[in-house]
């Protein structure tokens, strides 16, 4: 057995397809958002302009968030020291909890270090919890909700993306007598199209079903609160479980889940990923605090952002660029190829100062890479303008398609 | 199917056991550690002295710490803002890589979430890359690495804990070509006892099988430079991959490996766990970086915990009380049953204003359950002196079994 051989193999397998991850080693300037430092080559750090951060709305450096995490560090320190039960469980996350529940008119919430942890611990407790339970997943669905559907070990049925028929198709099909879940997200990241949700709980109440819904991409960002697609929609109360992130338009890291008190309960009780980890620093959850409470009163950010995803979409297509029809906040422009998709970021970063990752597979499926633009309330229309002067001249000097 | 009748049954089930968790709602007094203040009751917040954190060092609250993450607020801001892919690749996490793989020994390292998401990101990748992979665990890992080896699917071979014939056993009868991986840890935190490396080592080695060390309770806290109970023993450069907590002796929050830069490389490139999620604030790496370059340099601490502990033991015992033995600077009292854990810690806490959470399942097994203090060096002998004087008097009142 030669370990060393398999892994080169595993490296090599990435490099022939060209999908090597690079990390570009930044530093962003805080109080002047989307400008940043980059660190690759040798003369020092360089001044960009960051496109692909899904801190939308530039909480993460909101004064107040900066406030109040510096409060929280001088009073009561750097970390938790512990998990929930020992020892880790701060005045803060008890409060933190209890906004996010009042945020999506829940009894009750749950904080995680992560997104993706929330993912894969409710999903893997809740489907262990019910005795022969079926998950209908969505199948673009995020890895993290894959993942814990798959650790659960239950049946899991994927349903073609946002197609109702096809979902009804599989409830029908199901044997009613057992337990369901239908996971799905409101706002898909890489497309940025929104999943119709009542309609999904519709099908929910007619097959006895429960619903879980990843709102990461949409809470802070959609509903007069912030509360995500789901009270844009006015459906929160429809849906059994709403899941989020404390790391993309709040600013900060970690993740939740919205529910009953009961359900609530339980994942607290039986969740490995949720009982054995050292809690979310204190500092961490004080500033999340902030920018909920900041973002369930001011409006500003959220329409700051689209008419900003507006404008550049409106940009990207007057310029003939490939434009996805995104109805969201999400600007994704299509290549095809992970080899031009990651040429067309490194002339970005290196002639233009424009930082936007390339996004590869396994985050989009093969043949679908593409760059995915995430403007926010301080990008000026002037940057949009520069920008898109960039990617013209680049799709005509590498003599990529345009828009049909 | 009622879903309500499934989920009350979970929570009953724990009721019945006496094991169903309540969080001690606190704040840690920055400055002043192990002294808190207990949000329980309704007459406002009572002080506590904490004796169940695991920031062994009260490194959370250390001046360099908390000045260098200040520091990095003011200077990029709350969160990262996207993966390490895109965008949350920050020259913090660039940093703090080289210092941890230095720390250990190796030629890199990768920074996770939490020591939870290193272990099961890791150990899952790990075994799924290896075709056919064997891995042969400690009867007594901790559910990190139990869930990492479970989601692999690879095929899992328990050994008695700390049993090398066991393990040679286990790794005769098996196949000689498939690739095989030892996982363990170094210091058990439940017990507090060591695992015996240079001789699972020299079985790796006749046996051709990669090693993964959990170092979580001993990082910062032994060898010279707190390089772990490896480093004390002079074993690191014989192991595949150690793996840490940035949460612990570091006192802050996140998880690590180091190994060699193929290793890493591949866990970087195939890990959902560490591809699809938020990377660890800068805020907290800063602080982080501040506590590892200290902790390199001062065994200040270090010795003060190990007095800490010492004194604790001894004054246990010297009392009658059934103090397990441990030979590092945990300090296990046994109680055997659920309830009796429970009513003791919440006797300590009303009437003596001392915090030490009960163990119970699934943390340790049933009928094993126990209390577990972590004395450091910020705990003085007056402050154990009155603990040691409320267990006796509350061994009494409850007419518990003292020490053989």
């Amino acid at each position: 057995m030669d370990y060393h051989r398999v892994f080169t193999q595993a490296i090599d397998r990435l490099h022939a397809e060209g999908r090597y991850r690079v990390f570009i080693d930044i530093l962003r300037n805080k109080g002047s958002f989307p400008n940043a430092r980059c660190f690759a080559g040798h003369n020092g750090p360089k001044p960009i302009t960051v496109w692909c951060s899904n801190d939308y709305l530039a909480m993460g450096q909101h004064p107040k968030v900066i406030a109040a995490m510096e409060d929280a560090l001088h009073d009561v320190g750097a970390g938790s020291g512990g998990t929930r039960n020992i020892g880790g469980n701060t005045h803060y996350h008890v409060d933190l909890e209890a906004e996010l529940a009042d945020l999506h008119d829940k009894e009750g919430a749950l904080i995680f270090t992560s997104g993706y942890v929330s993912n894969d611990a409710t999903l893997s407790t809740l489907a262990k919890i019910l005795p022969g339970c079926v998950v209908f997943s969505d199948e673009l669905n995020h890895a993290s909700m894959i993942a814990g559907i798959r650790n659960s070990g239950c049946e899991k049925q994927v349903f073609r993306h946002n197609d109702l028929e096809h979902l009804e198709e599989l409830l029908a099909a199901a044997d009613p007598d057992v337990p369901k879940l239908i996971a799905f997200e409101s706002v898909y990241s890489m497309d940025g199209d929104v999943a119709p949700i009542h309609a999904i709980c519709d099908l929910a109440d007619k097959y006895n079903a429960l619903t879980y819904l990843d709102e990461v991409h949409a809470v802070g960002m959609y509903g007069a609160r912030g509360g995500g697609i789901s009270e844009r929609d006015d459906a929160a109360h429809r849906l059994t479980i709403i899941e989020g992130t404390l790391g993309k338009a709040f600013g900060v890291m970690g993740g939740y889940i919205a529910a009953d008190q009961m359900i609530i309960d339980v994942i607290r009780s039986y969740a490995p990923g949720f009982i054995f980890t050292t809690s979310l620093s204190p500092v961490l959850v004080a500033g999340v605090l902030a920018a909920v409470r900041h973002l369930k009163q001011s409006s500003e950010e959220r329409d700051g952002q689209q008419a900003a995803a507006q404008c550049l979409k409106d940009m990207f297509a007057d310029a003939g660029l490939p434009v996805m029809p995104s109805t969201t906040h999400i600007v994704p422009l299509m290549v095809g190829d992970p080899i031009r998709a990651k040429k067309i970021s490194d002339i970005l970063l290196a002639e233009y100062g424009v930082y936007v990752q390339p996004i590869n597979y396994p985050t989009v499926p093969r043949g679908l890479e593409r760059l995915r633009f995430t403007p926010g309330p301080s990008h000026t229309e002037e940057m949009m303008r520069e920008l898109t002067g960039a990617l013209v001249e680049i799709w005509g000097r590498l003599e990529l398609r345009k828009a049909a």
